[in-house]
Order: C-alpha cells, then structure tokens, then sequence
C-alpha cells in the first residue's frame, strides 16, 4: 500500500488532500453552521493532518472561502451537464429554472448563506468573500443566460435573468427551516410563465 | 425621583424594560450576530438587571423570537403609517414596492435573518421560530396586499405579491456583504412595470 501511494505524484495527492478538505468543510457547514466549522473540526472529518490542512490552507477563512468557491464551480459545471442532457423541446426554460431552483435550496446553497450571514460581523472572513461573492455573481449570471440560450443584449433580458436569480435567492432563504417545496412550486410555475413572456417580449423588440 | 419612579405603575415599567431588552437584543443581532447575543450582552446593553431579563425571557430563544415578532409588529405598523401618507397618485405601487424593499434591506432583516440561518443548526431555536416565521410570513403577504391595495382573490394576485416578497427577500441577502443599492434599484425598476402589468392582467381576468 505505502509502495503504490508513492508512486502517486506529489501534486496528484495535494489536490485529492486539497478536495477531501473542501467538501468536509461545506459538509461541515451544512451540518453545522460556521460556529460549528472550524480548521481542527474539517482536518478530522476529511482524514487530513492538522499540518497539511494548515499548509494548503492557512486560515479559516482561507478555508471556507476556497470550499464555496471550488464547489460553486464544480456544480455550476454539473448544472451545464444537466441542462446539455435537457431534451430540445419547447420546455426548456422550465426545466432550467427547476435546475435552478434546486441549487438554491440544496446544500452548497445552505453553506454560502452561512459564510454571507457570518461574514456580516467577521471582517476576515468578509475580506475573504468580498472578491468570492463578485465572482459568483457575475458566473451565476452568465451561466443563467447561457443555460436559458438567451441574448443579454437584448433589451430587458438582463434584468429578466437578474430578477429570476434573486427570486431564487429568496425561495432558498424561505426554505431555510422548513420544507417550502409545495409553495415554491406553484411561485415558479408562475415565474416560468412570466419569464417567458417577458424573453418572448425581448425578441420583438427593435 | 424614586419616589417619582414609583408611582409609575408596575405594569407599565414592566412593559417598559420588556422593550428595551427587545430593541437591545435586535441592536446587538446587527451588530454582533447571533453569536454575540448572549442574555447577557443583551441585559447589560437595555441596562437591565440578569434578574428581571430572566424574568421577562428565560431563555436565549425565548428573548431573540420575541425581539423579532415584536419589532416586526413594530415595522409592519410603521409601513401601513408610512404607505398612509402616500398621496393618492399612480406611482402608489412604485412607492410601496420602494418601502418594502427597504425593509428587507433594513437592520429588522438582518437581525431575523441572524436568527433563521442560527436556527437551522439550533434545535431549540428553531422549535421557538417556527411558530414566529408562519405568523411572519401571513402578516408580510396580508400587509402587502394592503398596501397595494389589490384583491387576492383575483387570479395571479397572490403569486405577484409572492413573487415580490420572496424577490425582495433575495435583494435583501445580496445587500449584506455590500451596497447593492444601484443594482437593486435598476432591477426594481423593471419589477414595478412587471408589476403593475401583472396586476392590471388580473384586473381585466373573467
């Protein structure tokens, strides 16, 4: 075993250690809330060493931060597999939104609003987020616009996607402590409706 | 002035140090997060004695959901107050979407908020806020519906008002960290026009 592990390169097990810590630590705020996330409590539950965990990530915050950051771009790029599965019918903008609509109430949804909500009152941590919290926005938004095929140049279209990323916000915060699925259904089957009037809307324009 | 003091009658002083634990409690919800509102940060801030806190709310969960559904009773009076004073022009459904929006960007939604991510790792104070989030979540749609003044019996009314708390409450998250305010306002701007059009739809339905 110890012969085969050696033969493993160097930067092949960084980046297994590096992913074992990431998804422990959103594991671990989901479980836990950020109170409850600290670096000893991560290192234990991904079987890593205090001593690598602090060598590929210094602090706490470092921590959380690549965590949300890492698997934000992991399920973003699991949400374009989905919505390239997504069969070419007329329903498409439907599923999207439901495809969206289960990552804001999914786990890694929960974690960030931990971060966020800590961060408030945490000046490292919120010093940490800030650019995090910029570049997630701005990729939530392209890959709304890109899985929705929608042209952000036409007028209106931004504030379309805008609208519906913020709504979702919303409906993931309001299902926080209980199951809102029922409620949440009927709002977007509402929002679709609308949503696709108001891209129809753009496509007329001059 | 003792003598003054006591003359004040014992209901009324209770009624009195009830509120000004409630308003610290909020005040240091803001200002340190859940975290840091402790029975005796809080007691200590209203200049209040452990005793009468004790006596008033015996527990941490007990304080905060009362703080909370008070000082929402509070907002909820001055917003029918404040859409009162509204004159009785065209742009009323422009301004009552401009003072919902700022109370879900206000200190009482950051507090609330504090408290609804604390709860999903917190058995007890969940078991205490749930009560308190369905009794919220009925008196925001009722106060919304009044102010705009529509019939919810009406096709679409109540997935309109929905949709605007629950994009508000989205607004109100990705204003935490920074100042949204420009983004939001933009964005609010085409809500109200989708709005008003949503809303005057379901005027003219069967």
């Amino acid at each position: 075993m110890p012969a085969a592990s050696t033969r493993v390169p160097q930067q092949e097990r960084s980046r297994a250690t590096r992913a074992r810590l990431l998804e422990a630590t959103v594991d671990c705020l989901v479980e836990h809330g950020w109170s409850g996330t600290t670096t000893t409590v991560v290192a234990a539950r991904a079987g890593v060493s205090r001593g690598a965990q602090l060598h590929h990530y210094p602090t706490r915050a470092a921590l959380v931060t690549a965590a949300v950051g890492h698997l934000t771009e992991r399920r973003a790029a699991e949400l374009r597999a989905e919505a390239d599965a997504l069969p070419a019918e007329a329903d498409r903008l439907d599923r999207v939104v439901d495809l969206l609509a289960a990552a804001f109430t999914g786990p890694l949804f929960v974690a960030a609003l931990e971060l966020w909500v800590a961060a408030r009152t945490d000046v490292e941590l919120r010093t940490a987020l800030l650019p995090l919290e910029a570049r997630i926005g701005r990729e939530m938004h392209r890959l709304t616009v890109e899985l929705l095929g929608v042209d952000e140049r036409r007028p209106g279209v931004r504030e379309a996607v805008q609208a519906t990323l913020d709504l979702l916000r919303g409906l993931g915060v309001a299902n926080l402590l209980s199951d809102d699925s029922t409620r949440r259904t009927a709002l977007l089957q509402a929002w679709k409706t609308q949503l696709t009037a108001l891209l129809a809307a753009t496509d007329t324009a001059p």
